[in-house]
């Protein structure tokens, strides 16, 4: 006979928003990915670059959660598309309670596809679902190619691993990075994860990305 | 007639092992420095060189603290000095119990100087007083000049701010970061913070961190 674990069956308030986000998405057949990395890993330029390159292929909207400041929503509507900055005042890591509310205030039903921008913090962040379809995990080459190995858990926990600023590699460079050892940590932790080595600021390898997303979004929403 | 805050004469047990900590380095005329970061900042390369450079002029023990691995209290061990590797096991941040642990582990009678490395993170690690006697924050130019202004906590409580990674600026650099805004933004803060750009890879300006740390070695060991 199994033990039943009733405390599995409490849910937390966040995971009760989770859930609720989830549902919130699935009845309307929406993709939402949550990205997560260091701070200045990036990630505002990536969704930037991603909106404008595909702007006639898919319609994105984004969640902006910072500490403080509404700087990355500022950038993400420069590009025409609608972003809801969330402030976090000190917490260091969105709550699916803030994703809600954001939801609520987003044009979802005229979007195919929405982004949260996490909180700049490797670690709190994987710990709180958000109701998200997929996590992606942005690591950028000058933070070190030991940071899989160092911070697991959201290396365990994404789809996806964007390796961004590749174009700070190569001769001459002062970054030394080993793409196929974070490439290697990672899968050896989660052998599952699609690896894409791009640079967000000179373009370079960001297609097998865009591709990736057009073909994950096609396949939640056929 | 003034208000008592009973709340505030009870510590947490957080706070009570920062004040052990605390005097259990002054009754030893020990300092303690708390290094702050984003993940990939570079803080175990700029620790490795700091002991190299002045191992003539002052000893140097170093408390590690990361989620998993003990990759860098094997890089300071490398250079001859002391080092503790905490494993928080998940944790985004060192405790103060951890700290009170290490130093008894650690041969403080023997060092002029404690460095703690916390877990790579911008956030978290702020609002975890570990009885040092002083922190110090490290920001590397990759991260981006607007870090100060999105993750103030850090910026307002430290009494350094070191700029790493220096040598990636300048022209043909794909990286921009105006070391200006970010001094500016940082003694918006903070007005008395003391702001060294560095290289620790190149050893650029470091001559002005080191003065620093013998001078306040000096004024507190004194």
């Amino acid at each position: 006979m199994q033990k039943v674990d009733v405390g599995k069956k409490i849910l937390s308030a966040n995971e009760r928003y989770a859930l609720k986000n989830r549902q919130f998405l699935a009845e309307r057949e929406k993709v939402c990915l949550n990205m997560i990395s260091s701070p200045g890993s990036g990630k505002t330029t990536i969704l930037s670059r991603t909106i404008s390159d595909l702007k006639d292929k898919i319609k994105i909207g984004v969640i902006e959660g910072d500490i403080q400041t509404d700087l990355d929503a500022e950038r993400i509507k420069a590009t025409g598309a609608p972003a809801i900055q969330i402030n976090t005042a000190g917490a260091c890591h969105l709550s699916a309670a803030q994703i809600d509310t954001a939801l609520r205030n987003l044009p979802v039903d005229d979007l195919d596809l929405i982004f949260i921008e996490n909180v700049g913090n490797l670690v709190c962040p994987s710990a709180f679902e958000l109701g998200e379809t997929a996590k992606i995990v942005v690591l950028s080459v000058p933070e070190g190619d030991d940071k899989p190995a160092k911070y697991p858990a959201i290396f365990a926990k994404s789809k996806v691993l964007l390796i961004n600023k590749i174009d700070l590699l190569g001769a001459g460079s002062h970054v030394d990075f080993d793409v196929e050892r974070a490439r290697a940590d990672a899968r050896r932790l989660n052998k599952s994860i699609e690896v894409f080595p791009i640079s967000a600021k000179t373009g370079k390898g960001m297609h097998s990305w865009y591709n990736w997303l057009l073909e994950s979004a096609e396949d939640i929403l056929s």
